[in-house]
């Protein structure tokens, strides 16, 4: 009765898993002799990146973006996504006339490595073993994310970006691009990130862990050659996780204590609020559509993000003589990434003189806001862009239509 | 390895057990004939209350304190735990010479009713079926919780209670009785708590429960039967929980991002930051103490509980004529119950005239405030109960000596 994955129509499992295997992207294969070296000390070797591409790249390769996914996000930017048949995560920002107008930009967005949309991770084969990597996979860093990007990059003969932007873990990786590889990006949008995670973020991720660590059927993460998937575990973590990406106002404002669909209590154990049958929901479509031990990896990848402590323990070393454009964004009550998060981010780039802009946004939908349609989000970000594109000398799409091109 | 519950030395499950069926407390037994009727409309008999008192009941039954638990808390207040060997949850509140002096009051703890220390709940013996009652034991509401506790004192023949007070459920069961006993209810202290549970809290206990049943181990609330027991889903639940008693300053100053006996993270999912490890550590002792079936029923009552819904939709109408003296306290860092939530029943007693003094206490440890050494908060406990005692006509202990008493 209160099985979190009880009625509920699973979707094909091999949806999902063909997605790993065979995605529905664009896939570049790193072979053999060029391995990614990891921050671990270990090497990654072959290995694959799958990644989306959006808009014409112009001739003089400068009008370049690089989207960063959060977390559970993917390459399906502004695309409909292969195993939900939903929109892409964030095609109000992506797209012709949007912010992010592929009219006037070459958007790139990769699946990052250690994730289950294509690219290498540990639901990949282990070419040592034949079988799935499951824990034998390294960890992976947002520095190791970035330098798959980087090779991503390479293999497409950019040289530099436009713009790399990204929030939450996306804009770790954000930070991470302007910090390693600062002559290759031109701006950088940071949204809804932190230059280190904190202690109660780390506490949650670990929640998520050991309850998918708990479940029988994660089989010590050696679940595909068992044929089995620990769902429970996941949902439940996910669960967790998707709590702390709301605000409680958005909650009491979207559910408050009403009941779902039922006059009064049921005195029992049934989802006899809303909230508890919403956070059911996002628990099992969840499963659908990722990999226990991609979620676990890459939690452990924001656990690990500090850059301050990656360079000398001073987080405006790292972007000490940067001429990247910045602009930050947060959101007010968005307790998962604060704004005072971001805001040592901001007093960083102050630190060393850098051209920066930041904005909080009011908003009231917690962390999830910079995936929301949030008017003020989307000027932010399409003023910030305008601007540096005329810095960087590209032209607007009517003008570069009335040039015939 | 990461295995939460390894690396760890299991308490002998027989010492928690033997406290469900055989406490180290006074119990009172009520007959089959003296059913509890519930708030759901089942009836409950024969039922126990297990409790515990400190100090002497004066011979006017004017000096009578309730302590009322929280959701994880016991009758054991100020004695060592039988099961952890632990001190008292509230052994710097309550004892002589504290706030609330045993030398002056007679303090009553009683397990409520559902709980896993002695009173009745869904691990007791159904009679009907001579087997635990798991998920055949009804819901109990805050309510329910109260009215056992009438019975109580009933049984104990104090007619009225010179001051009932509590913390976060302790606070509800709190206000409850200032609703439901008004003439049995001198002075009341609901301390960070609620008059209804909001729609983050829900989810967060929905979380919890989901984690417990998604344990096979559960056995769909069996386990006594088969003699398992869901302690890894119940040690998910607590560590998710846990967070929520903490503030996130509070897990900065205290763990940061530091790590646990090691120089550098290992680049594994073993518990690299102190935090880690804390959480670990707080998810598998809870489980040695604690019975799953009545985390799951308790934080359903939390759930229900929505005082002003009982009363017509008007908070206020709950104390309409309320001669109870009443002292609210709320801490600044707790998110779990903030200062709103407290504020909202100040102003409900406001609306309506009631004697009520507000406090909000300066503290950055987050809801757990209330079981810590926080010297306002006992200063404002000893204070308030002070004065009305004094109303009351209560002697000082001193005066008692005097007296020859």
């Amino acid at each position: 009765m209160s099985d979190v994955l009880s009625n509920h129509t699973q979707q094909d499992p091999a949806l999902r898993l063909a997605q790993m295997q065979n995605p529905e992207s664009e896939v570049v294969h790193f072979a053999k002799e060029t391995p990614l070296e990891l921050d671990s000390g270990d090497s990654l070797a072959p290995f694959s990146i799958a990644y989306q591409t959006y808009g014409t790249l112009n001739a003089q390769k400068s009008n370049a973006v690089l989207v960063c996914h959060a977390l559970t996000g993917d390459q399906h930017v502004a695309n409909t996504h292969p195993v939900t048949g939903k929109a892409g995560w964030w095609d109000t920002m992506v797209g012709p006339g949007r912010p992010v107008d592929t009219d006037r930009y070459f958007v790139i967005c990769s699946n990052v490595l250690g994730g289950c949309m294509g690219s290498t991770g540990p639901s990949s084969l282990n070419p040592e073993t034949g079988r799935a990597y499951g824990l034998d996979f390294p960890i992976i860093t947002i520095r190791d994310m970035v330098r798959a990007q980087a090779r991503l990059l390479d293999h497409l003969e950019i040289p530099d970006l436009f713009c790399v932007m990204g929030g939450s873990m996306g804009g770790m990786q954000v930070l991470e691009w302007a910090a390693s590889y600062r002559d290759r990006v031109f701006a950088a949008i940071p949204i809804a990130t932190a230059a280190r995670h904190s202690s109660q973020n780390i506490a949650f991720h670990e929640v998520g862990r050991q309850a998918v660590m708990a479940d029988p059927d994660w089989r010590g993460g050696g679940y595909l050659e068992h044929d089995t998937s620990p769902r429970k575990g996941l949902a439940v973590a996910r669960m967790a996780a998707h709590i702390t990406y709301l605000s409680d106002e958005a909650l009491h404002r979207k559910f408050g204590r009403n009941l779902q669909d039922r006059e009064r209590v049921t005195f029992g154990f049934d989802a006899d609020f809303q909230v508890e049958s919403y956070l059911r929901h996002q628990g099992y479509t969840f499963v659908e559509r990722f990999d226990a031990n991609s979620y676990i990896y890459m939690t452990r990848s924001m656990d690990y993000f500090d850059l301050a402590a990656d360079h000398g323990g001073k987080l405006a070393n790292a972007f000490q003589g940067t001429e990247t454009r910045f602009c930050v964004v947060s959101f007010t009550s968005d307790w998962l990434f604060p704004t005072e998060d971001n805001r040592e981010i901001v007093q960083a780039l102050n630190a060393v003189a850098a051209n920066v802009s930041f904005v909080e946004i009011e908003s009231d939908k917690g962390h999830d806001a910079f995936l929301l349609d949030e008017p003020e989000l989307f000027e932010t970000i399409s003023g910030f862009l305008s601007a540096a594109a005329r810095r960087r000398g590209l032209r607007r799409p009517d003008e570069a239509k009335e040039a015939g091109m």
